[in-house]
């Protein structure tokens, strides 16, 4: 592990309760989550060196405030430390926080203190790419693989995947990671959207941006289901319609389905062709994606948003129960619970295609699905990353999309830094935005 | 479903963070556990009819404040209903909670918010006993097949569980439900022992725990491992020559180890015969305990104090990956849940052995052995439940064990109401035990 950011103590982590609005638009509607308000609990690691780390964890509303009151409680063990401590050996940086003793018990390693370690150690890694001077792909990419390695927490994988099979997979693309750096400098990443297929939206609106992604260069489409068969069938042969069939269509439940209900569900919708069919049911259920798996293909199994940490990917990949991984930066313990499921995913040989939309999220998915192609994967093959057309103009450095594709991010940083205007305007209970809210609902 | 507390409204959730500074002493630690404050996240649901309904769930000290904000996240669901809109249908209320469409995101069903919806439903339950003037185990036992079903939510369980057959396991011991409650009335059901075997506790203090324990009639008891190899060794032959042949060991590994690292260590204590031994791993991993259960056979496998809700524990089951279901009353999300995976487990045919020790969870779990003997198993058979002996002078109707048993409770409610004094001495951080605290550590 390269020795870096020498002198740069965290001497403070300032942490915001920022919710946008988006319920009163159906952006972000599905059959589970019916009125999200697109939230971030947000966290500053502030040092003595004019650098700052600025790290989120997404949420959709109430109970944002748990998120940001976790983070203060996981706040003292970054507190203090300078970035060469914490980088020298970030196993145990890592285990640190996920291992806390006392506040494990409200896990472990799942829920909102999971999601609270994930925005502290997102907001470490910012500030790491930051004092390197690099995106945090770019810092990944450039790390050997016995620094990787040395990143992630082993425990509770060793079963399915030791260190030195992690290291075999990082030496075997080495040689020819710069070719796939210059192949996305050039390229960029391909996505997919969700924007045409809330559940919310009118048959109309669905046509129109259906068109509209076709427009913009998209070959992936992804309708939300769930609602009654009639609807659902009704809305996937609209989507089908307008994209036509040479483009992929993909079907999102959002766990609102039994194991039973999901096979019979999906099954009456494959006359649409669907590419994957998304959290059939509850996240928790590993027997049950494998039952829907084996009585659904070829339409593929993906689940991932909830998927709460390593040890239940872990088990979906050695069971055979997903055909893609759809990694989430937040809901996992950050960068370094991300690395070891990308490796587990390599391993099992399962695409990754991150879960993104939300707020944040499409910053962040972008640097690991060009660090997994780049330095883990090498194949672009069943690989498309999640993009959703919200809210990105409240960060920093936002995502650019063209052609359907992500392009590199280039500013130092893992891209998650909101603009301080956003975070005062959107700070909640008592920003610009809510107490505007709150007048006209009085008034 | 009977109509009962016409007119009983909750009026109020007041939350409370209380805190033992139980880590001074060493009782309760572990493996993974070092140093717990025994403490509760608390709340009264106050009514309009003189009734209060206390309920709490046990964490360990910090991140207590967090499960106190959520249950008053989540108290908006239950304040202002009365009784009987909540138990006219009490698989909707249960849903209302865990289906939040806002904090379920920060679950779902599991962590910080599920804890949270333990306590609140368990307040629930207390006032219903209560109104009903019944100890919880006999508002149960009293409870009809039909109205007990419609208790439960099945959603994702349905697949291992439908309502149909949880009626049939219900009916099958209805008729004899009387014969086993006297037997519980004049035998009390049987305890084991965690006292003697923490992880702190130097040997000559086992051996003398074991011997009280002995004197007070205790059949089963636990030793918890997960130190070095030797170590473990050496205090098992010790607990095991203590208790004699005839008496049965448990071992407890609270997480520590990996699925191969488990199977290795407990093969290594095979020689003490073992008779369980629980949490040898990540409580997630459903595919690793099945594996540890194939290799360590007789041995038998037990976990449940951090199995997260009833998906996890329906594919332990399905999966035959333990011997033994070691429900939690506030790691569940309340008396609902717990109902659904007694139901579960005997359809599996699975003995249930609750988990209890911390704070009220022995007040809670009588409840619970009880009514599963009473109304649902019918057996004894491989049946015991945790005792600690800890705490219990803090609660108004404390736990009664005698002769290795827990005697029946008999005031109304679910029996984890506190003392008011206690409330206030160790409310955190501003009750007198811990400005005592701060006092002798500052002065």
């Amino acid at each position: 592990m390269r020795v870096t950011g020498m002198g740069v103590r965290i001497t403070r982590a300032a942490t915001f309760d920022v919710r946008f609005p988006t319920s009163t638009t159906r952006a972000g509607s599905d059959a589970m989550n019916q009125d999200p308000d697109y939230s971030a609990a947000y966290v500053v690691l502030e040092t003595d060196a004019g650098l700052a780390g600025h790290g989120l964890t997404f949420t959709i509303g109430r109970g944002t405030e748990l998120c940001v009151a976790a983070i203060d409680a996981l706040a003292p063990h970054v507190v203090g430390l300078t970035l060469e401590e914490i980088t020298g050996n970030m196993a145990r940086f890592w285990r640190s926080l996920a291992g806390d003793s006392q506040l494990r018990w409200l896990g472990p390693e799942k829920g909102v203190i999971h999601l609270a370690t994930a925005a502290l150690v997102n907001a470490v890694w910012d500030l790491y790419a930051k004092a390197e001077g690099k995106p945090l792909w770019k810092l990944l990419v450039d790390l050997s693989p016995e620094a990787l390695v040395a990143c992630i927490d082993f425990r509770y994988i060793e079963d399915a995947l030791t260190p030195a099979q992690a290291l075999e997979i990082l030496r075997r693309n080495l040689d020819t990671r710069p070719l796939r750096e210059a192949e996305m400098r050039r390229d960029g990443f391909p996505a997919y959207t969700t924007s045409a297929g809330w559940l919310g939206y009118a048959d109309e609106q669905i046509a129109a941006l259906a068109q509209a992604g076709i427009d913009a260069g998209f070959s992936h489409f992804k309708l939300k289901v769930g609602a009654d068969s009639a609807t659902d069938l009704r809305r996937a042969r609209l989507l089908r319609k307008a994209i036509g069939q040479k483009r992929r269509l993909m079907l999102d439940a959002n766990q609102v389905w039994g194991v039973d209900e999901a096979i019979s569900a999906v099954r009456a919708l494959s006359e649409c062709d669907p590419w994957w069919i998304e959290e059939p049911t509850s996240p928790d259920d590993i027997l049950g994606h494998r039952r829907i798996r084996d009585a659904i293909g070829p339409i593929g199994v993906a689940t991932g948003e909830h998927v709460q940490n390593r040890v239940v990917f872990k088990q979906l990949m050695q069971l055979k129960a997903i055909d893609f991984c759809q990694v989430d930066t937040c809901r996992l313990g950050g960068v370094n619970e991300v690395l070891a499921v990308l490796l587990l995913a390599a391993r099992f040989d399962i695409p990754v295609c991150p879960h993104a939309g939300g707020v944040g999220l499409c910053e962040y998915v972008q640097h690991i699905s060009m660090f997994d192609y780049i330095a883990i994967s090498g194949s672009l093959e069943n690989r498309v990353c999640e993009f959703v057309d919200h809210l990105h103009e409240h960060f920093v450095d936002p995502v650019r999309v063209k052609g359907g594709r992500y392009l590199v991010p280039s500013l130092p940083g893992y891209s998650a830094e909101m603009k301080p205007q956003s975070l005062a305007t959107y700070a909640y209970p008592n920003g610009s935005s809510w107490r505007d809210a709150r007048a006209v609902a009085g008034g």
